[in-house]
């Protein structure tokens, strides 16, 4: 497997009440070596400013370069500054659209500078809190406008949606599988396609083996998010700690439809040890797929196939727990 | 507005505990004659073999004449006999897939001879229940394939795709606005749209005004079911009995973008007289229009263009308390 | 273990939607034999008037007695007939609530005639649906009053009390572990307690481990009801086919604290074959209980104990999957 | 009507994302004279340490002194430092509980000080993250005894014990109205209440006119905290922003069973002015009071007593929209 980390996971953690957060601040490149040393691990993904810009463009690059990892993405930043606070793409400010626009050119040049070849878009200020707040009619087509200006500035750079349906705005304008991929579609740009994140998935009441079903079909599923929850909100916990069969169906068709992409893991280890909860992430997606390998892909195709809930559920268990 | 109801809703209720139903059997004509009586309600849409059928097509066709009334839709019946129990255009058996799209054709020459001009398509059996037991693959293109005959057949006859997260299956193939806009777009048929029923939308965790906006915006609102909820389920309640503002920012989508189909109460009345439930939502999106009209679609264009949540709050308080 | 099922589980399912059945109606011997045909039941639950009443007391006991299988409870009818349609112990009209009380007598007569124990009331219409609807101050104080009176009818008899948030009313009075655990403690008798369906406790947002707690450590949790669901509605699934880890928890604190009454299994098969359904259930609580065993009850406590999320995660990855 | 304000409403405003705010610092009295600049406010809410603490406790007595403003509450620092960042009075260490106490009495010495009789007491961290974590014999009982010994120490001082279902952890120890009542009747003293924040039990799945019914009947209803939300989530927003009649059932029976405290403010204006926000709260409970008070509380009762849906869906229209 391509297993990938987000380098933040492994430093601080805040939220709203705890902002100077559950941990200490911690130097980058400590980070980077932990990220590199969870067995598994050969790609890394970067969130724009916070660890990545053009003044240490240079030195990630020696990083990169002498652990032997892959540059997954450059996540551009759209989300943590007051610059976005009531959008970025969809600012009813021109001059925030283009800053929207232009970091994210930036964020294409340093990626391919550092051999990346996706950006992983989450513009996640880009909706609407309050009933009557929404432009839906300006916000869409500003969206779909920028995404389409990124897109043009490099056409062998993928830019990937990152949906979500709430958080920080009340609602977002890339909620779900089915909207994102609508969006991706009408830029008509064949390098934008759509991130999954497992959670946020399940926090859109959506299976995960279908989410992913319906943009594999599309050829638009360019990168895919780890993390698990207990399906109410985001909690960005450990992969496997709350969902079990859930991921099984995932698995099944991210093999089955050939996902060739990144398993890139994406918590917020509020409490914990960031190096261990992503090392335990990936311990769990490996015992997951060795169970899956073990049953068989054909053997469970045909049970899928079937659809007899009693024969699936028993041969799950087997699946599972022998 | 062209009101219009179901005419199911005056009849018997049931639920899974109390099979025989709330209330009493009633005849087909009894319903009419009381559907038609409601203050506003110029249409009705009726279920197929329920309410209509090759056999009494003649006599509902009378009813109709006599009173005036618009034949707004027919639904066919895709959910409610054991031959769909695992799905209609989804089913596994090619046989009742055929059916399905049978007995959609059938309806569809009834419409014709009744002057309607929309199918209202709620293939409800058409999901799944367990993990692992979709065919997505399988499911998916059935029902794409099926949808583009039945709008082969005629047409001049629209297809409406009504959505719904889930009841009876655990997981519905059409759930949300956005994916089954991406049904109807994938069959590439003119004539293919969506109808958005207020309590669905609701449970998926739309925001109403915003998923009109989406199929408004792409010519696909073909027609509207209204009920409400608690938000968690399908209680298809009275509208504005738990929901107030979000209808407003329906409204005003509905109106900005010139929606100019029915506005169809689809309910379940478990407890409560069904005419007088009926007329208690008509009364209701009534009286929160006439609010609406009052404080003037123009006004709160800007408001809503500017943005501002204390703003917004002070003037939707305004509108609708005076 | 001693698992029981309820025997409707085992007969014809029904929905709103279909409300003749997705299955045929079968008689209750033959019910009752494929019910003690599933490996490892030796208890049943009958609910009143479907399965038990006065007039074939006598047939019934002949079963058990035959069988060998213990009468786990009666489950009072006060959820499918017109008569509790506006509640049954917290009905407006005096005489129904009468009823609710009287029906509940009988059934305690004929539970004990059987050498049964337990009467498990679920009161499902005992709620309201609409904003202002419930009289909560009248209703709370009738239901309390009508529990007292079957309790103290014979207080060898335990009552146990089934909570639930919604279905049919879209708010229940006993809705959630503590609050029936309230309900439970306003009445002052020793014979009343709680019973936590696993599927209602999930759609209450409740952890499954956590309420088992609650109810064990006041000495109130009398009886269990088994099913999974997707967690926003009570789709009475197969156990273990949705959830896994929360049942591991449940079982810990179940053995932990010594719960020695019955597991029983309270399904809705729709589609699937009951027998196999319920067996199903059955087999994956064993496997789960294995693993449970395997690992080890002191080292499991061990873990809890600690609380630390990734070495819990590892643990019960380990215990679940080798 | 008694309305107060929290002061740190007026303040900056974070997330997880953008942890150095929406906004900027200000000054404790630049704030202070905000929120008693709102039309309506006369008490104030004080959070430990960010806004009193023994350091600033005789400048800040002048400050409501001066204004004629009552001190309301002191809502104790248990959940923003990293002392508590795995539980204040349910910490597995036994200093940090003793600390949590501690921390509690010196409050209760301010607040007495100060003239305030009301301490609000949000443990938010006292709860877990992850299945199998919780050690839930050890915590309840650390929880009871950690709240018994702080009501204890001035009986003449209230603690009113706020509830919300999760954040900043997963799973909160008092999470619904309920439970938090079990665990204050468990306590065993008079001065130990409940708090309803209107958006915790929203997002908890209660009703609010049943939450506080349930804690007004049994005398525990001591403080009231008012915001919005779109139900999933504690959104903090402005007050009648997304729901209308569930205030309108809230308001009827806090009136009905004479609730005598306070009606504070409790919100998290992310991106809009505080000031301005929390006043449209006011103005919002206000216009929704005078309309109840308009329509009559008898006659609402009566409407309420025959329970008949159709009937009080007209009937709230006609209170709320004339």
């Amino acid at each position: 497997m391509n297993y990938s980390v987000i380098l933040g996971n492994l430093g601080n953690t805040r939220d709203r009440f705890l902002s100077s957060g559950y941990k200490d601040e911690r130097p980058a490149d400590e980070m980077f070596r932990q990220a590199v040393s969870i067995p598994g691990v050969s790609g890394i993904e970067l969130v724009g400013v916070w660890d990545i810009s053009a003044s240490n463009a240079k030195s990630m690059g020696k990083l990169l370069r002498e652990s032997g990892t892959k540059l997954v993405s450059i996540i551009p930043e759209h989300f943590s500054s007051k610059l976005w606070a009531r959008g970025a793409f969809t600012s009813r400010d021109p001059a925030i659209r283009r800053a929207a626009v232009a970091h994210t050119k930036e964020m294409i040049d340093i990626l391919v500078e550092l051999g990346g070849e996706l950006i992983n878009l989450w513009p996640g200020q880009d909706g609407y809190d309050y009933l009557l707040q929404g432009n839906f009619d300006e916000a869409y087509a500003w969206l779909v406008e920028g995404i389409r200006e990124v897109a043009d500035y490099r056409p062998d750079v993928r830019i990937s949606l990152e949906f979500k349906p709430k958080e920080p705005r009340n609602f977002s304008y890339m909620a779900r599988s089915a909207d994102t991929l609508l969006i991706a579609l009408e830029t008509g740009r064949r390098n934008v396609g759509v991130t999954i994140d497992t959670g946020h998935a399940l926090v859109g009441g959506e299976n995960l083996g279908e989410a992913a079903f319906r943009l594999l079909k599309s050829g638009k599923l360019f990168h895919l998010h780890f993390n698990d929850n207990h399906q109410g909100w985001d909690d960005d916990m450990i992969v496997g700690s709350v969902h079990t069969l859930q991921y099984i169906e995932l698995f099944f068709w991210l093999r089955k439809l050939g996902y060739s992409g990144w398993w890139s893991m994406d918590q917020y280890p509020y409490r914990e040890d960031g190096r261990e909860a992503l090392a335990q992430s990936i311990a769990w997606i490996d015992a997951l797929l060795a169970k899956l390998d073990a049953y068989g892909m054909d053997a469970l195709d045909k049970v899928m196939r079937r659809g007899e809930a009693t024969e699936i559920t028993r041969e799950l268990r087997r699946l599972l727990l022998g």
